[in-house]
């Protein structure tokens, strides 16, 4: 089969001009197939308050109303998604920017209210994703770069979380593709020590995962993420890799910088 | 060759939420290969007055400063464009929003500094257009939507105008389909009588054109769309429909009731 490289990237690359254009030149620089997966970044908080809408959170998380939605939708679609073409485009990238309304990409349902209604979120309809028209993109040169948004079908687009799109698109294409699902953050990789960031755990297997599980010696802010990993590796990516949007090109390789999780 | 539909709706349609259900519903309704090209509507001015950012215009033409490019890219390329793609998902419409950035598919120059400097602003680079990858979405039963924003191939958003976008679509595309330009307006057509909006002039040849011009029967605002109409013409499109948003599916047949111009 051949390679497929899923990448996402966080805020903190979005909100440094300077950071991004070197990511965005490792992210051109990659051969072959792969996709792009962004999230919003401080840009829409920021209009959000020039606006004069309010960030509305339920037990730390953010409801996304009426107002939130016309944001996230013109921010993350629109400036953000398109930042990020055009610049890849005159990197010599054929980028391509979609919401997963754009070709039916990615179907979701609104999350049904329980004790609290997120309002217009998404949770991916993981088996409705619509391969064909990625492959049909990835096979013809052209990179899709997604924004953190779904839709339901109904005429509603909806925010959803980056990370999930991520996994979610990179086990759907499993089935074609040798994908590596790239999670770019903060640091260099997973931390045997967190205040040592050369202590990077280059390898991560579901035996060395239980071990140092054992020991106590993971950060537990890592340990979702790492479970995020396993979780899609089960439903069939090959591997899953957290490094530093700086190390991008090397974490493309075989001789990986970052952390490689993988059965 | 097969037929192409490239149609053209502005902002009166895009502004009335009834108005613009209906018109998808056509649009959506319409078979085999289509494209929709909009334009931006009273939302970007209204953004715009929010976020404290002035519209400014020389000699009545409206100039694209930094903030401005951000904002018609936050609401041409972000709300209105992903607002239709997710209303034509649920009407059975696979529609995909795109930018001239995205896929490549309208590079522009950036207009040239003469006596005004009209800023972030796009003259379409008319014989560049990424024609095989539009082929390659419309033979894939993938229907683009068009936002009125091209790129510099530098890394920069363009705004561009919506009708232009979509003359210089129809006519790269011309070479591949049989094209039918329709522009939507407020009008059912080119009328005789501009008190009497039953007047419709069904048909302009270029013969007939000279004639409504000896008999000084047309109101001078329409003489430039009817210009614009027969340089398409003459570049290679079949025929242009000038009529209503409500008429569209009757401006898809062979029986139009707008006015269809042609050589």
């Amino acid at each position: 089969m051949e390679k497929l490289f899923v990448v996402k990237i966080g805020g903190n690359v979005i909100d440094n001009d300077n950071n991004l254009s070197a990511f965005l030149t490792s992210f051109a620089n990659i051969p072959g197939r792969k996709i792009l997966i962004h999230g919003g970044g401080k840009i829409a908080t920021k209009i959000g308050d020039q606006l004069g809408v309010e960030s509305k959170y339920v037990n730390g998380r953010r409801i996304t109303d009426d107002a939130t939605i016309d944001i996230v939708t013109m921010v993350y679609g629109g400036l953000v998604n398109k930042k990020l073409v055009a610049q890849l485009q005159a990197k010599g990238c054929n980028a391509i920017g979609l919401t997963g309304a754009d070709a039916n990409i990615i179907p979701a349902v609104k999350r049904p209210v329980k004790e609290v209604d997120f309002g217009w979120v998404g949770d991916v309809n993981a088996t409705g994703l619509n391969t064909a028209n990625c492959r049909l993109f990835l096979d013809n040169g052209i990179i899709p770069v997604l924004a953190p948004l779904t839709h339901d079908q109904q005429g509603h687009i909806l925010n959803t979380n980056a990370d999930t799109i991520a996994s979610s698109i990179a086990v759907a294409l499993s089935a074609a593709y040798d994908v590596r699902l790239i999670y770019c953050f903060e640091k260099k990789g997973v931390l045997e020590n967190v205040d040592d960031d050369n202590s990077v755990i280059t390898l991560i297997t579901r035996a060395k995962y239980k071990q140092l599980l054992n020991e106590g010696k993971l950060f537990a802010g890592i340990l979702p993420k790492i479970d995020n990993a396993f979780d899609a590796i089960e439903a069939g990516v090959k591997e899953v890799l957290i490094g530093h949007a700086d190390d991008l090109m090397q974490n493309t390789t075989e001789n990986t910088s970052g952390t490689l999780i993988t059965n």
